[in-house]
């Protein structure tokens, strides 16, 4: 266990459970870290090949940058050939701006020390579902998502011992003006979780105000300690913006991190085969990795890939079907190959409901996410319809599959105890284990508990209604919100807070889209 | 590609599939033949830990012989300390005797050889449920099961290109006595189907009558060919009874194939931590496959796993929980440093209901299944309620996962066309991949195409009914069965089998228990 583990450890078993309980406290479970080495699909000649291709769509193509002249000068003081908007890099340029300045791990900030994370290394970090205009539930069915469903995921990613991460836009509140959504998002984040977040990047002034009530939330000082990780997307195929560089370039030279994402739909934004999905997305990442690293050399970064395969029926993007995992495999391998942070995976899927189509999804991808050794995990509860929803039910039952990973990722004990040889030993063949000694010292603790399964038999489970898991749950979400107690926070920096919001939502104007 | 797979290897893509359903010849897929190594979890030294332990077992406690005196002059002869039905292995012995002389791998003949299987290797053969009461569906809810419900599931089985396994008991047709079903089953399989199937193990003259209508199956000589894999379970903790042990004799006198399992309930029989249950696997396993290499060395046979967690609440079987995952994953690394075909795993659940439960337990089998590289793999489809019932729309819904670990076991392809440099080359950024050339060439055969998954916009699945999984199952089983068509059976061999059928039937006496 490493030391910035240890700060986050929960304490002992049954009673530090009852006690935290007792005390109003959030239970809390450490990020994980997985003691098994990541599944590798590929040979290293295969991924030399992926790399070695990558460097010459960059060389020979290179990458656009779309309305933001001001990225020009720094990649051209580097290296680059800059002709008119088109950067080309030459071979190499930018694996050794990224590798020689990228921090391997970063640690994010929390307000809560106690949640602190470390991105990166052997470490996996789950955060919910972000970006999703629509909000579901079984009683209200789909609609559009308001301030209050925001505030909503966020309590419930608070109280969820599973998610060590608050997110972003776990939900677009489109009751607010987009000109000021982002004050009330980062408000929320600060006021009713005390755990890590994400900043606004729909526009460089959106990221600085990000930044600033982070400040006023962390007490008026950052000491140069990142405290925001935020979603910076590509436009594939090989553009980056100026919305997203702006964004990209506020965070980075204030020393927060930016996780560098291309998003891309196989077919359409990429070529339909999965090893040029890997080619494009690491050339993509690369480039612009190594912006962040000449705006700041040391910046936090973190190499991302959204990879989805699309139905041949209706050309939609398809999640937790075979392609998409064979690419977060390979762009994985590659991430560790360069020596930084990866995001990828979640709980996604294309289905509306939270029925099996969700769940298989949602496991076929998550799955890969861990075995795979992903460091970030952004939208890991609460992702439906492909991302255009967030599932107060499935952010639930979501929730219970983390919670299973990290059990998993702790793998098997083969301590004396685990063995069990005294155990063995001891008990005559046909006997039952159920009331041994070895039985009963780790009944307790021997098994996962899930909250969402039902078990018990077939009759028990008539009597109780015969709910399937989506209604079970919509039990859950109703409870844990009606027990939600928000963390502590400070008076006077609340008031603070209150105080830049309202300062800025009169200074600008009210814009919906 | 081996030889074996071109035998049952599809003809080219589109135009071969739809030549195949003008023919009515049933679309085939081969096994599954894996193109990474399997994941591990544990270290050289962790697992040696484990099977001296498990040596350690074997070596002082030994394996209780319940009511099979048959067996013990066997594993005397081979150097076994015998006092009175317990027996005592001195270490080593069992590996010696199962590694000497047990197949790596083995052909498993279908009555159309194009159906053949080849288990153990880098190979993944799928079978369905085994062994439920009770059937489930949508309309009728959940009821025992009959001949027709069994028959039903041969069907389906048959049908999809995804099981290269008609399986045994896919579901108890309690509707014929107990002392005939097998006669009916068996039967079944081989008069709805023409891929490789079980044979009856609740007896050893069941087991023999499964051996004698394969023989006529076959055409009246099997040539020493192994037609049947069956499934014969311990009795956990270190038993083996008597009613298993004639069966296993049985086939592996006749050159049967018996997959050797512990089926393990952790914390009732065996103890609560997972390394202890590997080791007693292992310990019962081992003692298991030595009866079958004493009675005839080479018989071919599986080193099987069973093992579920439980719940706290109810002490019921738990499944798709992260314990099970960790055991798979110990088991099947011990069987590959043994020697022998292994087989565990499936599309497990606890749920009542083909929903999200059921969905992401059954992802959470079936990943560690194909990740942990399983070669046999019993309840692949259908399985419910922790094995009680076999429902058809599950049946249905894992079918298409199973077809989408076909896709996945092949890898990322990295040859010329997958890297696709060239279309990354003419394509300039900012513009879509839809109409390229690469695109158009791959578009075909890009995607692994779900026929379970909505993946529409939410406005065209609502105008489509707003369906779950399970409703658009439900659609589908029953299509399948409308438009099943059996395979071809020389009528004189279908008068044999009848006739056999009818004169065992004649002379047992009814018996419903």
């Amino acid at each position: 266990m490493t030391e910035t583990q240890a700060a986050g450890r929960r304490s002992g078993g049954r009673a530090g459970r009852a006690a935290a309980r007792a005390a109003n406290v959030v239970e809390r479970v450490p990020y994980l870290t997985r003691t098994m080495k990541p599944f590798e699909i590929l040979s290293e000649e295969a991924l030399a090949t992926i790399e070695h291709t990558a460097d010459t769509v960059l060389e020979e193509v290179g990458i656009e940058i779309r309305d933001y002249p001001e990225a020009l000068p720094l990649f051209k003081d580097a290296g680059a050939d800059v002709e008119g908007t088109r950067v080309k890099f030459p071979r190499g340029m930018c694996r050794e701006i990224v590798s020689t300045n990228a921090p391997r791990t970063y640690v994010q900030h929390a307000r809560n020390p106690q949640n602190n994370v470390v991105i990166g290394g052997d470490h996996t970090v789950f955060a919910p579902n972000y970006g999703s205009p629509f909000v579901h539930d079984l009683d209200a069915g789909r609609r559009y998502a308001t301030l209050a469903d925001f505030q909503n995921f966020v309590k419930l990613a608070y109280v969820s011992p599973y998610l060590h991460h608050s997110g972003g836009t776990v939900c677009e509140p489109v009751d607010v003006p987009v000109s000021k959504r982002h004050l009330d998002m980062v408000y929320s984040h600060l006021k009713y979780s005390d755990k890590p977040f994400m900043g606004s990047v729909t526009a460089g002034s959106r990221a600085a105000d990000s930044v600033e009530l982070a400040r006023i939330g962390f007490g008026g000082d950052l000491q140069d300690r990142t405290v925001i990780t935020s979603l910076i997307n590509a436009s594939s195929p090989l553009v980056w913006d100026g919305t997203m560089l702006a964004a990209a370039q506020c965070y980075a030279a204030n020393n927060q991190a930016c996780i560098i994402t291309p998003f891309i739909l196989a077919g359409a934004m990429a070529p339909a085969t999965s090893a040029g999905v890997a080619v494009q997305t690491l050339a993509e990442a690369l480039a612009g990795m190594t912006f962040t690293q000449l705006v700041r050399p040391g910046a936090p970064v973190i190499f991302g890939s959204f990879a989805s395969s699309m139905s041949m029926q209706t050309g939609a993007p398809t999640f937790g079907t075979p392609e998409p995992a064979l690419v977060l495999y390979t762009v994985a391998a590659l991430a560790r190959r360069l020596g930084v942070p990866f995001r990828s995976g979640g709980s996604l899927t294309a289905s509306k409901l939270p029925d099996a189509q969700a769940a298989y999804e949602s496991a076929n991808t998550l799955q890969p996410t861990i075995l795979g050794g992903v460091n970030f995990v952004l939208h890991s509860a609460g992702w439906l319809e492909g991302g255009l929803a967030i599932g107060y039910e499935k952010f639930v039952l979501d929730c219970d599959q983390l919670g299973m990973m990290h059990t998993f990722v702790r793998g098997l004990d083969t301590s004396e105890n685990g063995i069990a040889l005294d155990a063995l030993r001891s008990n005559p063949p046909g006997n039952h284990f159920l009331g041994t000694a070895h039985t009963l010292a780790n009944f307790e603790t021997a098994f996962y508990r899930s909250d969402t399964a039902d078990n018990s038999s077939f009759e028990q489970w008539s009597e109780d209604g015969a709910l399937d898991a989506a209604q079970r749950a919509n039990a859950l979400w109703k409870r844990r919100l009606a027990e939600y107690e928000p963390p502590a926070l400070d008076p006077a920096i609340d008031e603070q807070l209150v105080d830049f919001v309202t300062r800025r939502k009169a200074e600008l104007p009210d814009e919906f889209a």
